[in-house]
């Protein structure tokens, strides 16, 4: 495991303007550096979990993930990828509510924890709670090696995001990504995932800097969409499918940093209440790869434009969106629908931070926020 | 099973002014009627859940709940009863999500639809999806004995909620509550119930109608504390444990029929981002029975006065809150835990339905929303 050391790098913003910026275009390098060491050629290295790794992960036969705000997010996208590619039950809960459940542990079942800080109360809180319940093991995601978390786990997965200076999380989340997906693979090498398939996702995942860096390229036209947000009060974000917790996080990101009511919904629950919400004061933000749930969310889009709704749609070139009156569409680039969620996930931090730049907020440090929630 | 035939009762508003405010006011009748020849004095009647029902859940090992909407809400409380009271391992998910997401069923699992009208769209392509996927059996908590989800499903526990015409759902879903407990006390016996506690949740039911009726006399209190909403155009809905899916539902409420951007956190996560949101322009509802989750609540609460919050607490009697500036309570009668999701329901029904009132909006068909989705 290569271990960088956070004292090493300088922090400092360089030539941006905010610490969140330039932690939004480390990304790329990040990213690259995450999976350093960890990938081959058309496998995912056995140093990637470390050397203890295989043997706890061949017994495991259920996935339990505790986090809380944007690290729920992506244990939520993980879950997506364990059960549907590895072929493993998961589930995720928000450390604040598993801490305090009654409830059963199933017969091999893996406690995973996500925090960028390690220190995060309620996720360190949950992780002794689950030494006491019956787990089998336990692994964290996170970015600082000396932490709570990854000294008290069996396995760690280091984010290798370096310091993350503004509280907003963004680098931290896609390098959870990252490190949830290496996870992915050396699970389901010992239930789903054949060769064929590990060989894809790695083969999107050296791919993955280059396109995270071709769709930062896109700053500008995100920057000119920003201004249709800044008289808003209200946002709507909607996805399906492992899209749908890319709209969790994008909306969680406009109200840490511009203060705008951002509530997300699985477009498929639009009708069973919140299109009473949709008019012309509630913009409406979708996240489209050229996915199998396309035509599905195309039609709970056209819904919103039929009762007045403004439209703002990230797809793929291939997604066969056209701009029109009340829909404006920024085409992403065409990826594997695997690491979609992460390519997604950068436009979306890219407009909350345009739109509080418009607002004025105080981007690196929003209003009754902090960096770590080092207590309940 | 009690078959009541909807066309005989009469569909008219009677003295209210609106179904949903009839619909509000029928439930301890409907709650009460919904308990006929299903309670004995200690034990839940083998009748309850139909001839068939004890051989099918002898061999339930795990619970998966599909629904959308309000009827999803009801199923992430059953979430609750079911792994914390009778010990099963149970996962909820909304019906268009479940339907399009890859994953391995486990033994054993019995799959439970939630529907009003029995024939959501998404939820019954779920379970005709299901019957393809190796689920051990399905059972339906449904209002419409004609339906296709009654008529497809191994067993049903119907609501006997009678007719609901409003389309902002009200008695279906406490109904759906009062079904729910029924059908986990019946599967619990199989596992973790024993007579003791079968006898507790039997007795709290017993007291259900007359607790939910001293509980719909708190509404001249709620219609003044309605004012305070009508110029609002956000809220914020809080819950720990079993009282966040209530806290959901009556965000939904507050959504759908007063066209409020109401939106709903577990409690513990406030900090994790939403705090931002919180100023003088948000009011915060917060749902305080006097659980074990009663403090920690409190010090979440302390966080949104401190930020400027206006804090509206639904709160028992007992749960030692002193009305202040910027604090105002509705003390409701002491219940038991088991029942007090129901009981919770019911100010904030009351208090969406004032505020509604108060906006001028078409209580009972609200702008953009079907009663039923039965189409995807």
């Amino acid at each position: 495991l290569t271990q960088i050391d956070a004292a090493a790098e300088s922090i400092d913003k360089g030539p941006y303007r905010h610490f969140m910026l330039k932690e939004i275009y480390e990304q790329p390098k990040m990213i690259e550096r995450s999976l350093l060491q960890r990938l081959g050629k058309t496998k995912v290295l056995a140093e990637a979990l470390g050397p203890h790794a295989a043997p706890l992960l061949a017994s495991v036969s259920s996935v339990q993930i505790v986090a809380c705000g944007t690290s729920y997010h992506a244990g939520m996208i993980a879950k997506y990828w364990i059960e549907g590619i590895a072929g493993v039950p998961c589930r995720v809960e928000v450390a604040s509510e598993f801490r305090y459940r009654k409830f059963k542990v199933q017969e091999n079942t893996l406690l995973v924890t996500i925090s960028q800080s390690g220190e995060t109360a309620d996720t360190l809180a949950a992780l002794r709670l689950a030494k006491t319940l019956g787990y089998s093991a336990s692994l964290t995601i996170c970015n600082v090696a000396q932490s709570s978390l990854v000294r008290e786990s069996d396995l760690f997965v280091m984010t290798e995001a370096g310091p993350e200076i503004g509280v907003a999380s963004t680098k931290a989340f896609t390098t959870q990504l990252v490190a949830l997906l290496l996870f992915t693979v050396a699970l389901g090498r010992h239930h789903d995932i054949d060769e064929a398939t590990e060989a894809n996702i790695v083969k999107a995942l050296h791919g993955l800097p280059r396109l995270l860096s071709e769709t930062l390229d896109l700053d500008a036209d995100i920057r000119a969409m920003s201004k249709a947000f800044a008289e808003k009060h209200h946002a709507l974000f909607l996805g399906r499918g492992v899209q749908w917790p890319v709209a969790m996080e994008g909306a969680l990101k406009l109200k840490e940093i511009s203060y705008i009511h951002a509530e997300s919904y699985p477009a498929g629950e639009l009708k069973h209440g919140p299109l009473a919400l949709v008019d012309s004061d509630m913009p409406v933000i979708a996240v489209a790869p050229n996915d199998e749930l396309l035509e599905k969310l195309k039609s709970n889009l056209q819904e919103v434009q039929a009762r007045g709704g403004q439209l703002f749609v990230f797809a793929d070139k291939a997604a066969g969106f056209k701009e029109s009156k009340g829909l404006d569409i920024i085409e992403l680039p065409h990826v594997d629908d695997i690491i979609a969620p992460i390519i997604y996930t950068i436009p979306l931090q890219l407009l909350s931070y345009h739109v509080a730049i418009l607002k004025g907020t105080d981007v690196d440090q929003p209003r009754n926020l902090a960096k770590s929630v080092t207590v309940e």
